[in-house]
């Protein structure tokens, strides 16, 4: 009896080693600093937003994907932590994952940084279509209903919706304005995912952007 | 009892020749050709995206209506009638209603015009504060149900949602390129303005922006 307590003991005790050091080996990366000049001419960038699936193979630059997360939803006003896109109240309550190759990351605005949460590849788990598994990158908009709280029924879907569908634009612009290939989505096994994912039962996958280097351009 | 039948069809008649001379009275209002070039570059733009309620009394030039109206939701592939912002399985399930001193519109962007549809200013009926009454423009997103066939419940709203968060991110950078100030809103007495608006029971109102030219900026 004496010896199974002192094994459990032992065995307890390596558990609570181990986990820190699974846990350790997720990583951050800092994102390089975004570049908030230059890209093409608003009205020209308008005229060229389209959905495309004509993807490449290639990844995108570290430069991209910095400007990508920053166009998408970073912090456009340090002094105020405010964003590049608008939110009802300024809950800002979308939560932007990263979905690469190397695994899954919670883009942190603040920080300009991106938190590795899994270091598996799920970006087939975001659609069936051969794009979806080979995208450059998968952002996942995630709605997390504990920022939402006063607004419920219908209005807290199409505030949820709405707060997506301004990262959501933001995304396909930059795309427009560097020549990459993307598209929208929003059908996809969402229970499945959100358990992968490791969300909490308030947080609710809204959509998801697939982006890739196009076909139609050598950068 | 002969008579009373005759007088009744002379006044049948009567609101017969009259209700087209009432409706003919609404106006068809061509837009200026749109600028797809130009514009401040793109992250500018986003650096510069924020929401303000900051107003002059200033109008929108004819020329910036026009802009603002195709870069919100205007055919940008007049090929394929494709538009600037996105919708699930290319629905158009929005509809672009400007609230303008002079009446309320609905944006026609096959035509690149705007239809009367009262000549009433109901710019005030879209929120209590002043500066959404005295707005230069106020746009009203309109999800239309009869599109969204076989989407039901709350991904309809998802979708509704995210369909105007597209166009409403594009009048927010239209807005940060050229100077004016502009807030999106979407609490408002909703019922009254739908009846207002002769809204059928399966068009929701989603949200809207409220537009105006900036105190910060000269023009």
């Amino acid at each position: 009896m004496k010896r199974t307590l002192y094994s459990l003991i032992c065995f307890s005790v390596l558990i609570l080693c181990v986990s820190p050091c699974i846990a350790g080996e997720l990583k951050t990366v800092k994102l390089d600093e975004p570049q908030t000049q230059g890209g093409k001419p608003l009205m020209e960038v308008l005229k060229n937003r389209s959905s495309s699936r004509a993807f490449t193979g290639q990844s995108l630059s570290r430069r991209q994907l910095s400007n990508l997360l920053w166009a998408a939803f970073g912090i456009n006003r340090p002094e105020s932590g405010k964003r590049t896109a608008p939110s009802a109240m300024n809950r800002q309550e979308i939560d932007v994952y990263a979905a690469l190759p190397d695994g899954l990351y919670l883009y942190d605005a603040k920080a300009h940084a991106l938190k590795q949460v899994l270091a598996d590849d799920i970006r087939g788990m975001a659609g069936t279509q051969p794009f979806v598994k080979d995208a450059a990158v998968n952002l996942i908009y995630v709605a997390d209903f504990e920022k939402m709280k006063g607004v419920s029924g219908e209005d807290r879907m199409l505030y949820a919706g709405a707060s997506a569908g301004f990262i959501g634009e933001n995304v396909y612009l930059y795309c427009a304005s560097e020549g990459l290939a993307v598209v929208i989505r929003a059908s996809m096994d969402k229970p499945a995912l959100a358990k992968r994912m490791g969300l909490r039962v308030d947080q609710r996958i809204v959509s998801f952007t697939v982006c890739r280097v196009s076909e139609k351009t050598d950068r």
